[in-house]
């Protein structure tokens, strides 16, 4: 018997409702439940049984209260760039697109916040922002929408300077299970006025309720923006390189680690001629004096460790071109074979264990027989992997599954964790199970009082009840 | 009937199984028990029945279950210097003095981390990070347990550079109301694994659990520290320098503002001759040629509002001695009247709004005839009130309360919130549900479905029950 089967709900009396709350906005179409059912990832995709294209709170807030009193899933949808299944419907139900829901409600330029609707994208919140002299920091790479931004607790390049959405969102409204509306938080930069709900929203991947606004932190665009690039011997080297001078307390805004297959990937797929040998990507913000101060620094720091002399560029024009092997490193993967898929995971040590961690990833890649090359976001000691793989090739799905948990082991064992930025969704479940453990059982507590008919985005995170199997892994390749 | 008597719950044989896990650790004494009933503050006292000594978290853990089982209140005490009533036994029960839990386990010189105890204090793991280099950077002035700040959410002058608690712990090992013993979090500096539990518990004044353990996070001793100290004709110029130099991303390690009757009571005090006047106290942290570089911004930028000119040091006992008047800030504020006791109270607005949420507070500070010198940590749009008065004066404590009621309004008016950095406790239920409405609700489920005897800390942050009346304020003056 599905899953689907087995919650005994009644879909027709929730779809008839829903229907009646927004018309023609609900879509049946199998061309639009498709692509609404997956991330950009290796999950097998679930079907929901409609799309609901909502346009205000007051629509969320009633159909999740339709879909509470039948028992009917509920997920919110924001662009689809998600990783880890986050967004598969695995037991049926409506999936919210939230798209449409992208007002900029404000931007105060005093206050360096913005306040905006969660289909709103980032790159939509950054043009506005620009405006003001103010820029919203957290770039996970794809232009997602800040609502799901917020979901995953999104991070990217520029985290070891401006924080992850963890740090970013302020404050949410929130509309829970039983469509009630809450808000999470005010405008006022600290507060410790309760229990801070924001951050139990912030990551929690839809589970919980859905993110109907956002309060969000700007900064001032910095006077001076510098990128380098700086090639070392051993990934080491690089390493110890960016550890020295976070000790040393430099701001660095961005510091990105490529190792060398996957310089070698980028100098094939961009026509570029970096050495093939681990290789760091920099940015530097500030003053025009700070920014050059922090760059002579590093420069010194890198030369200290080995590194070749700094590439680097002020001008805008310069810097997306010295950056531009960082940029398309992902496409530079994917076409070392052509034909192939990506599979991307990633985890996070303390800095300290990370080159360690890489080192013992990379030989277990040649061991494995893989084509697997490293970016680090080196500054948070977060790795990801781009697994480039024949999609038809069953047995290297499954060795690549297993490769991926022993992955996980390896962090969890140097006192890191699972996931650094790309959650659990629904293929990570295990992994949390194996570093959080008990902590598992209270956040299903939590769950189960904020969301005691299990509707909110069923199947991520964990099992709802303990004791249950995670089922077998289907590829959706 | 008290609501001690209403719990009916069986104290006498939770304290003989209490006495039989740490013997004559458990004390019952008069004079510990009043010791550790009331925090730094005006709230009235109410005495534990018993305080536990406690020295591992195996105790802590055995401790819990048995006043889970007998229905019995227990309440962590770390130092005792917060100020909402957090520590007062409003229902009886169990004390639990964490000052024994002190072990450093690890500071992490190459993570920046630092794990240690519940009990151990920022100045003592400020002392042991020095060695290496760091400094834990959370100030709220009195040298709290890192426990009890944690719980409080703690914060303080150096938090619009470097963070309030929030985003200085990584992970905490919590007891729950049952005895579990949960981590929360890893060593790794992100994480996008789960529900944010390490944000849940801090600030929950111990009402969901017992910190046993914390990981902080440290950062590099800068290179070089510049203090300065500027005075302005109007509090508007002073704040408006603040909000420019926070646009223009100069990182300020602190910024304090003290207006004119403080800095007058500095003055008497400490028999220095700073014009009496709103007055920014700056500190600025990096290489030697970039905090030069942020002081010469903040120099033009506080002329170009009509600030006066620099004072400024570098060298540790010059920096003292500028700095002295905003470090004796609360002590000069007593002096003014002598006999006197202080009753600290905090608001947090946009930083766009704090200019007039002070100006509109002088006028009713002065309209109801109080005396109450402001301090600011004006960088978070943060600020202090300290009411100087005489205990005994029934009408004015009935005065300042009423006062500190419209003070909460006016700071929500503008969208803030009703503390930034003291927290709830017992003094600010109202002030919460008037802030937080809908969500208050929700941090009641999580509470009941954490603990649902109501064991931990009860009386704090919310009313158990939505339709409870909040009992009459009792002065402990």
């Amino acid at each position: 018997m599905s899953q689907r089967a087995l919650r005994g709900n009644s879909l027709d009396a929730a779809l008839a409702e829903t229907h009646n709350v927004i018309g023609k906005r609900l879509e049946r179409s199998e061309a639009i439940r498709e692509q609404h059912a997956h991330g950009e990832s290796w999950h097998k995709a679930g079907l929901p049984d409609a799309v609901a294209f909502v346009e205000s709170k007051a629509e969320v807030a009633a159909i999740a209260a339709i879909c509470n009193a039948h028992k009917v899933p509920l997920i919110a949808f924001g662009t689809g760039t998600s990783l880890e299944g986050h967004v598969t419907a695995v037991q049926g139900g409506i999936t919210m697109d939230m798209s449409r829901m992208n007002r900029m409600i404000a931007i105060n330029a005093e206050d360096c916040d913005a306040v905006v609707e969660p289909g709103v994208t980032r790159l939509q919140l950054n043009e506005a922002a620009r405006h003001h002299g103010l820029m919203f920091t957290v770039d996970p790479g794809a232009d997602a929408s800040l609502g799901g931004m917020a979901s995953t607790r999104a991070s990217g390049t520029n985290a070891v300077r401006y924080g992850t959405m963890k740090e970013n969102v302020l404050a949410l409204e929130i509309v829970l299970s039983d469509g009630r509306i809450i808000r999470t938080g005010t405008r006022a930069r600290k507060s410790a006025a309760g229990y801070d709900l924001t951050k139990l929203f912030v990551g929690a991947e839809g589970t919980l309720g859905v993110i109907t606004e956002l309060t969000l932190r700007l900064f001032g665009i910095p006077e001076t923006v510098i990128s380098a690039v700086c090639s070392f011997h051993t990934l080491e080297n690089a390493i110890n390189t960016v550890t020295q001078l976070i000790q040393f307390g430099v701001p660095i805004a961005r510091v990105e680690l490529l190792d060398d297959v996957q310089m070698d990937a980028v100098n094939r797929y961009s026509g570029l001629n970096y050495p093939a040998v681990p290789t760091l990507f920099f940015e530097f913000h500030g003053t025009k004096i700070s920014a050059a101060d922090h760059v002579s620094i590093a420069r010194e720091v890198s030369r200290e460790n080995s590194g070749s002399d700094f590439l680097w560029a002020e001008k805008e024009e310069e810097r997306a071109k010295l950056w531009k092997a960082r940029h398309t490193a992902y496409y530079a993967a994917l076409a070392l074979r052509p034909g192939s898929k990506g599979w991307s995971t990633d985890v996070c040590v303390p800095i300290s264990r990370l080159a360690e961690c890489i080192l013992e990833t990379k030989r277990d890649i040649i061991e494995t027989g893989l084509l697997a090359p490293i970016v680090g976001h080196v500054g948070d000691g977060n790795f990801h992997l781009a697994h480039v793989l024949d999609p038809n090739d069953k047995a290297l799905l499954e060795k690549t599954y297993a490769f991926n948990k022993r992955l996980v082991r390896r962090a969890l064992d140097m006192g890191g964790t699972c996931t650094g930025e790309h959650g659990i969704g629904n293929g990570k479940i295990e992994s949390l199970q194996a570093e959080a453990g008990a902590s598992v059982d209270v956040m299903r507590d939590i769950k189960r009082v904020l969301d005691p008919n299990n509707i909110m985005n069923p199947g991520k995170i964990f099992l709802t009840n303990a004791g249950q199997k995670a089922s077998a892994i289907d590829y959706a390749f």
